[in-house]
């Protein structure tokens, strides 16, 4: 089979494995809810506390530009109304978020062929995350520390395409076409113990996952940990060689810094993904607040 | 009947109206899911096209710190790596968003009774965004303009209770607890004609649908303007009175700046609604990118 | 004479006209101050004061992050310390500022021949602002609307070489090489009278002072507006080409947005100059707060 | 003596020990300058190089919204005119900087006994960074470590009254009212050597230094680190001891992170200093570009 999306969907196809997402999917999605539960993967946006890329990026920002103390400090009130008003400044990847299909490419052209050119600096032509104007579908949690029997995975471990089939086995789940995948590493764990750890390294699903991605024809992976894949990578030279093989080749999005724990402990292994990214015009990526419902 | 909520939920509930929602809502919002179609209701955040009040705010701002343009002029690739990466600096109530119940207060004290001392440059402890994890229920939209057969209402001009329940009884839909409103003022319009006149002025609804919100124990209000509520304001010295009332006595969320076009164009009326804040800690509202599922 | 000074200080100069400044001139400069008095030349940096070309940038903004409020509100003290913390958002344009020689082009090369590949989204490599240490030299102050007679100049009105000449010698002040130049041409009262008109339109120096500009190899030129030459320009099509001859051939730097109120009314038209650009890496420009010392 | 300046410029002074800075002494500090040679004491702002106290503030952050590379890329031209365009968000105290006299207080009063709660979300009132119009005078450089024969001081040593009389006597420099003052310590060293060390630990002035502060009418005080004083600091319980004092009741300004290698290197104990703060409205500290000018 081709590891590759493009002209699948069209010349113009800004969507990528989105397309996966037809309507029987959404009504098949929202069937998932039987138990009228709404789980949170978001983990917090707090500039002492989110996780990032140090060596890249800039830590969240918030402040409130009017607040309580103003008018504890004597700040007047327009007839009796008193309020509090904020701004954040955000990295579109530094917390929980998804990439656009604009964020990583090689050869001078994204997903679909389209030019790198169209890419600058006030933001991205084609694939912008403001094309993605909010996924609905059904996605499977692998809990792979569990199926492994382990706390966590270890820095460097390499997910395979058997364990994520022998896991989903095990948890009595499958994986249909237009499905969101959820891959748990228990990465999260070493966010407490060795935060320099947690974003320096991390086990990720390896590059022998790109074709079983393909064939599976998920529209996306997300994972408890900075990057899905991974790190360092198994090869040398090799740099984020899912990333440019999924997200550019076969147009699948990239989730990051999911927090699973609660699924995880009500062993939901499937249910209704709504992920709604900011319709940040030309953004190559969102900060999200996914959802999983049941 | 008591126009207000505190203590309703107990002496230390953060979430308001949004305890009308129980699992058996949210089973019946998923059953609004049978076309398999989902509408984004967020306007473009843009620096030079999103509206914001700008007395009191100022733009959306979105930048790439690494792009396609980078490459063209030579930057050096890690492997074969090539990406692109950006920030936002938004007001949490600068573009499509919803408030949290921090946002606006009188006489010092928050929704459920908390001292505004608890809001502070930092973030609001209690009632703060991040205590919404993600909201998910049935949304029913009144098209007022289609109701008063005009394209859209006038500057200042009064939504009642008797529109609301008109309007709804020609669409044929109930309003019940634990439901999300969505007003249509056709406001919208005004953005392209005037924005000025957008943001200083705009119909809404007025104070005496403070006691049908309550009655009707609706977990929220969007509309497609900046306020939900009439501006100027009916009585001279009332600031935002709705607001203050209906948002920090009762609870209620308010959600502004919304785009119904497309599901007033294909007359969708009742739909399941889901919204999920960004998880800033202490945030007294944020963007957000809404979803509406039919 | 050439209109052009690459190469003039050799192949990899990055300083342009300022190399006209030598040990001498800082000496005979630092002669200027016999009256122990200093002029700060800017504008508050104010979100909703500072002017700044709106269909470009954003407002600066700025916010503390911890203040007196806070304390009033109960915030906790390390040991006995109370404080006050902020942060400023800004255009390096956006309020009294200076260019780098990397701030505009034409032909795909800056000041000196410098490739524009070398300026990417982290910063310029060559002529960036952190360049310039620091600039002392004599400055002269020529009050255009006092010598024509005015209160101020009028929008597109144009100074020529020979308003120049015969205002400097109406006021006994001659412009010698090193010399930073100020003009004065009265638009700061456009700003209270008519904030859009003052952006948008402006007196200024018009394409014949460029090869003045050259002749008198003065280091600078800054003006009470937002672009020191006249807008709109004189010629169609040709855009602001004064910055294009006199920033990019000549290496002259240009700042804008100065208040020059407070010394044309001491009628003080010889001066110290001190400009201390923000070291920042790479910048195409700093806010600043010029000095003019007597 | 008196340890509190309080008042003694009058009860609405914002300026406090800059009062010791009279016409003479301006002039006086320009004949500093005889052989016309300017020194910047800056440290380069750059988001991954430019210390600062991580536990407290988040990095200086620079960007480019338009660059060559956009070109590069295909940008379009107005014209001829190719320009590149950029922002800064800066902690006001996060790269070399000075504080305002509303930066640090105890007892709710800030200098000369304005209440704290003049200092809300958008700014300081009173003693505002904007009051500083600009700093003219004699600075005298202390340079410790080569006096004590070491590279540098150690973190927590303590620079004692005696330390800095002495020093003085073996440069042949005399401090004088109105004075700013340049301690040296050697930590930029440990900058390179252990950031995290040079965060957290540092020598500088102790307690005792704070009388020697107010008889020496100094107006301000820098030094190559982050906090001028100890860290540690000598007793147990006493934060930032000699900022209470010399800031809050003797109106003398700090300012940190200087550079002063070159001064060093040259031998140069005495300049006239210049420092212009950037003019925003109500911010209790600026970042600088400091000038030392001989």
């Amino acid at each position: 089979m081709s590891l590759s999306n493009w002209g699948r969907w069209g010349a113009d196809d800004q969507l990528g494995a989105l397309n996966f997402i037809n309507p029987e999917k959404i009504i098949q999605a929202s069937r998932m809810i039987n138990k009228g539960k709404v789980y949170s993967l978001a983990m917090p946006i707090h500039t002492h506390k989110t996780p990032y890329d140090k060596a890249l990026r800039v830590a969240p920002f918030h402040v409130l530009t009017r607040d309580g103390g103003d008018y504890a400090a004597g700040a007047k009130r327009v007839g009796d109304v008193q309020f509090a008003d904020g701004y954040v400044f955000l990295n579109t990847h530094g917390s929980t978020h998804m990439d656009a299909l604009s964020h990583v490419w090689y050869d001078d052209q994204i997903y679909n062929g389209f030019s790198d050119n169209s890419i600058k600096s006030k933001g991205a032509k084609y694939c912008g995350i403001e094309k993605v104007k909010g996924i609905v579908t059904r996605a499977v949690l692998l809990d792979i520390p569990l199926f492994k029997g382990v706390e966590y995975l270890e820095a460097g471990e390499v997910i395979t395409p058997e364990d994520l089939d022998q896991c989903a086995a095990s948890q009595g789940v499958t994986i249909n076409s237009g499905d969101m995948l959820f891959i748990r590493t228990g990465w999260l764990k070493m966010l407490e113990e060795n935060s320099e750890k947690f974003e320096k390294y991390e086990p990720g699903i390896g590059e022998a996952c790109i074709k079983w991605i393909a064939e599976k024809e998920i529209i996306g992976i997300a994972a408890d940990n900075l990057a899905v894949e991974v790190k360092p990578e198994e090869r040398e030279g090799a740099v984020i060689p899912v990333h440019m093989k999924a997200l550019r080749d076969l147009g699948v999005y990239f989730m990051e810094l999911f927090n699973f724990e609660e699924l995880a402990k009500d062993k939901v292994y499937e249910c209704m993904f709504v992920a709604a990214p900011l319709a940040i015009t030309g953004a190559v990526g969102s900060p999200i607040n996914p959802l999983a419902i049941i």
